[in-house]
């Protein structure tokens, strides 16, 4: 039985333009946003217009479940590692994780609806240094992230390309 | 279509006992290990006897992607950190997790089976500090995790209990 998640799930601010963060998002498959009709997790991905960054709102489907009735720890951590990777992929800089870090607040009760904001603090020579938060509609954050990016080189990028274009045969 | 792990999934050491180290595993909907016949993350734990550490054996499948043909970042860290928690419940420590770190060593391609080992490094009050690595089977280690943890008090338990109670009915 596929569950619906609440009526503030479709809700969209003015300022929010929907975007795909990843070339590669068209294959539909990734762990964390491949799964938009799913109970596990639901996400939709906007360019915040007024700060700019990449922002998520998502739903904590019961398929996301850690603790009975809460949202597993690794569910929260694999969604900002994808905020916080897409938010330099929408920047231009094509990037692989290299270091993240979670901190959680919270425990986050199952069918929650979020949102996931993913910023760039720095940049150094390869390295991206960025940050995200998971909140809920009130404004409560129930995780905090911190990702360090390295910049793919043209051998990098290419290795990706042969695999994607392998697959889409 | 369902596809199939390679054979060395099914391999099992003379020393490892299988184990579910989380009480409530039994309700069977966790983010990582709840979904053992699907295309995504199949995990099977057992203890091993000769570390006493917490072993996850994982199946990358299909629905793990990240970067075209690889795993996903988040599903890593995911494995990770019900590893290094289970290790904690294993151990007779109800935890939940408050900080977890995660160090990518090597892009994960999928349809790779791992193995994901936790350890606890020590114990002080309520704070349970855990690592963890993910390697192939021939030992190269694609992700390393350190973990905090925080002990459960009655309370938080009650309340977990309680939801859980509810959802089986």
């Amino acid at each position: 039985m596929v569950l619906l998640p609440p009526e503030n799930f479709n809700h969209v601010e003015q300022d929010w333009e929907p975007v795909s963060p990843f070339p590669a998002m068209a294959s539909g498959r990734s762990f964390v946003s491949g799964n938009p009709e799913g109970n596990g997790l639901r996400v939709r991905y906007f360019k915040n217009k007024s700060s700019g960054n990449l922002l998520a709102k998502a739903w904590f489907g019961p398929e996301t479940e850690g603790p009975p009735g809460f949202a597993h720890g690794g569910s929260m951590a694999a969604l900002l590692d994808e905020v916080m990777g897409g938010m330099a992929w929408m920047s231009g800089h094509p990037v692989l994780a290299a270091r993240l870090v979670n901190d959680f607040r919270q425990s986050l009760p199952l069918g929650t609806v979020v949102q996931a904001e993913g910023v760039i603090e720095s940049i150094n020579g390869r390295k991206v240094h960025t940050r995200g938060a998971l909140r809920g509609m009130d404004g409560q954050v129930f995780c905090e992230g911190q990702g360090l990016f390295i910049i793919l080189d043209e051998k990098q990028l290419d290795i990706f390309k042969k695999r994607f274009a392998e697959r889409a045969k």
